[in-house]
């Protein structure tokens, strides 16, 4: 949908068309659309959640108690149809087992007896081992500050989803972008035809989400992560650097192998470059940009 | 033992002392008698070998033949009491499951085939990933190399045999070196109270051998591997930096949480300092003296 | 000029047109001009030079002796005025003391004494410094060795010349690029508002080339140099990183007051990125890409 | 002299003794003898000094007014004979040209005015340019500061005296280490035969202090620096990396031909360790322990 038919819109048809985004209340757009017309994506999301913000907490309470229950039961089940489930449970949610649902259900259960309503977060921003952190986090805070901080996940939520739904000049920054670079510094050459393998990590396990080989400039053909937000987390990029230094005089077995990075990630819309600059007994790595 | 009363013996009482470097050898230190006296534990080993040496090929292929089986069944069964078996075995080959135990016998039974003598190697050098190799890189040599390599081999089980067994001056090196050192490149201090674990890789599974934490010059109170040969094979070294910045304005969660230095060891009796410059956004490494 | 206007021209406007190129020998664009119409500029150097190559030595020779002397008593006087003479003096021998001038007059004579051509070298290409160790290598060449490599400057130097004179598709790769990069790896961000300035060495001497701040990405608004050959010689890159550090707990002196990269230049066409990674207590820095 | 002996001397020996220590003062030593006996040299200074502390103000000025002008004529006359002047003066001073020592000259006799007694350093903890620093931000405290600060000058002083003067256990710790070693992270060997220089720096000149070669351990026989306190200032390190690389396949000329490590000296008692870690076009540094 584009932004200009958008604003020609009558107000139900410009609810109707942004029903995806403030699920289960549809009063958000129909208040914003005496507002069009919107010059800029990010206008008009600041529009229709500046409509949120100025109802009383009681109202945002029951705002919130419209969203579905993360980790609940009636979630699980409907975790592969209904598109907002979906966005609340990734994959990380999904491969939960039974010991780690059951967490995630006593967590939710004691979430909301405390606040009254159920834990939101912006799924897409995570790994599962964040969304842990985050739900103790949060579940420790009073309940002003857990109230700002579940409608900042409802405006990271519907940002995304925006994004997703409306072509347009200014639209928000919502991703970000992983990349590397793998520099021989014996030669003073990028390293050509690296094996490097990204991993999400959850605890010791591994999850591999790209394997690719460094190009003629030591870098990948396409960044490593872009054009979504980085889930928060902690990964690990394993460089097979052996056979790249195999043929130069160097011990057998060689001093290094797979150099494995472990870094996190802390800002889903941040550029991160993490490079290499390797040589055969040594290295060096930093966030980069 | 002491040197000095070593060459004060009769030759059977000198070869009754030295019986359990050459085992079921007692020639070799018969031979060896009427040299005495030697000035060094080195002298000693160099006299003793150059026996073994003097021989014609075929009485030095019988020779190998008195060896045990490494991996064998028999082997197996004895590997909790005979001290030369343990040596071959290790604590790598003990623990063996029963598809690897496989393997070796398979392997040996093909080289036996092949060379006529069974395969042998100074296992306290070796990782058990390490002893896989060279059995694979060994049976495809020629018998001529190969003979060479298994009395190399006979060459390094006496000498650390011998080195245990007796006291004196000259006394050849036998062991390596594994030491780290953590800098803190932000502050231009050792980083103190960095928990450092050092594990023994076989392929993605590690072995935890020393549990440890920096001291205020930012090293361990012992060097991590000393007085020991390096078992040639692949390792890690995790360093839990996270509790070590926390309190600096860092990133939620830190860019760095464990960094991982992965690295392999080729030269056991060689010195390898392994030292981390850190600071919150990256890291150098290299093997350094 | 336009390429495709020159392809239209009759034999004598295209041989006047490209007089700059080649100069004091009309024949080399005489002669191309029958293979006309070049599809680029390229093919256009190519095959001009190919026409001075399809000459017999004793010809070569000739065509070199039709060059003025570098370092002569007439290439001084004319320095300000000839382009020709503009190129092969550069800034650098401009500014030769009498001593160095003497120096460069003897090599010369020397030179001519030897081969019976005068000396030419790309002087776009090279510092003062670089052009003395060409000097001196090539004089102790062999005849043959050293006819190929002055017409290899020649080739250089008309096929900058050519570069200049004509636009058009494919125009050959005769620039080179160096560009810096300031990364903070105690923050994990660029270092923003750091003093650089580049100097070319001569000796312990520097002459500052470049002299800017990083912008908010840790690099330079222009790259160094850039659009013209680098010239094969020493530099030296100073980042004056007290001031950015002042502020955050440091020593007084602060550790690190201007960090000097010192590195040579040796390819006039390549792509140089020298970067800096930095903390208040160590840095790194290698050739990137 | 022994501290044993010391201990033993009658109250006027005693003084005689340690004249040397509080030049024109021998109340200090004659008071600090009821004290007796001293278990350390620290504790024998520390007495000594806190008789100096016990005074009131007005006689801690008269006891500073005592101590000779720093780069004043008298000074500059007497330098090549008086001890305490000699180590007022330093090397550093003694050279001072015509302008520079007007200099000292105004700044003097400005603090003379200002706070009524001369300008009191430790010069064996500085070089010309950190003297210099000090007098300028010194000159800028209030009155009890600057008392403070001049004091704890005179602790220094005497200090490095006492312990030049007396031998005994407990000696205070005066002295600083500056070393180095080069490690080569393309081979993973320390770098043996690498040309070291080590530059006092005054602006952009540097004097010469040290210059040795790496041994086949990458390090310097000696330190360069040690059994001194270390100069406050700025330093240079030259490292002659061109020739220790040539023969492997670099650029000529080299990337890297002297690597200049310029870093400042803050604690003149501490241990500076500046390595090197280079590979043929790249290098690290960081201040080590």
């Amino acid at each position: 949908m584009n932004l200009d038919s958008l604003n020609a819109l009558d107000r139900e048809g410009f609810a109707a068309a942004l029903e995806p985004v403030f699920e289960n209340a549809p009063w958000v757009a129909q208040e914003t659309w005496a507002s069009r017309p919107f010059a800029t994506v990010a206008d008009l999301h600041a529009a229709l959640f500046a409509v949120v913000q100025a109802r009383p907490d009681a109202k945002k309470i029951g705002f919130l108690q419209g969203h579905p229950d993360l980790g609940g039961a009636a979630a699980r089940a409907r975790a592969m149809t209904a598109s907002s489930i979906h966005e609340q449970g990734g994959l990380g949610l999904a491969a939960l087992d039974d010991a780690g649902f059951a967490r995630f259900e006593t967590l939710n259960a004691a979430y909301r007896d405390r606040f009254g309503f159920p834990f939101i977060t912006c799924v897409a921003r995570h790994t599962r081992g964040s969304i842990l952190a985050e739900f103790v986090r949060r579940s420790a805070q009073d309940r002003a500050a857990e109230l700002e901080a579940a409608l900042h996940e409802v405006f990271l939520i519907t940002r995304l989803r925006l994004v997703a739904l409306v072509d347009g000049p200014g639209a928000p920054h919502t991703t970000g972008k992983l990349s590397t670079h793998v520099l021989d510094t014996s030669i003073g050459r990028p390293a050509a035809g690296v094996a490097v393998t990204l991993f999400e990590m959850d605890g010791a396990e591994g999850r591999a989400l790209v394997a690719t080989v460094t190009d003629g400039d030591g870098r990948t053909t396409e960044p490593l992560l872009t054009g979504v937000p980085l889930r928060i987390g902690t990964y690990e990029l394993h460089f097979a650097v052996a056979p790249y230094f195999a043929g130069r005089a160097v011990a057998d077995p060689a001093f290094l192998d797979v150099v494995k990075l472990r870094f996190s990630i802390a800002e889903p819309e941040g550029d991160y470059h993490v490079p290499l600059l390797v040589a055969p007994w040594g290295y060096t790595t930093y966030r980069g940009s």
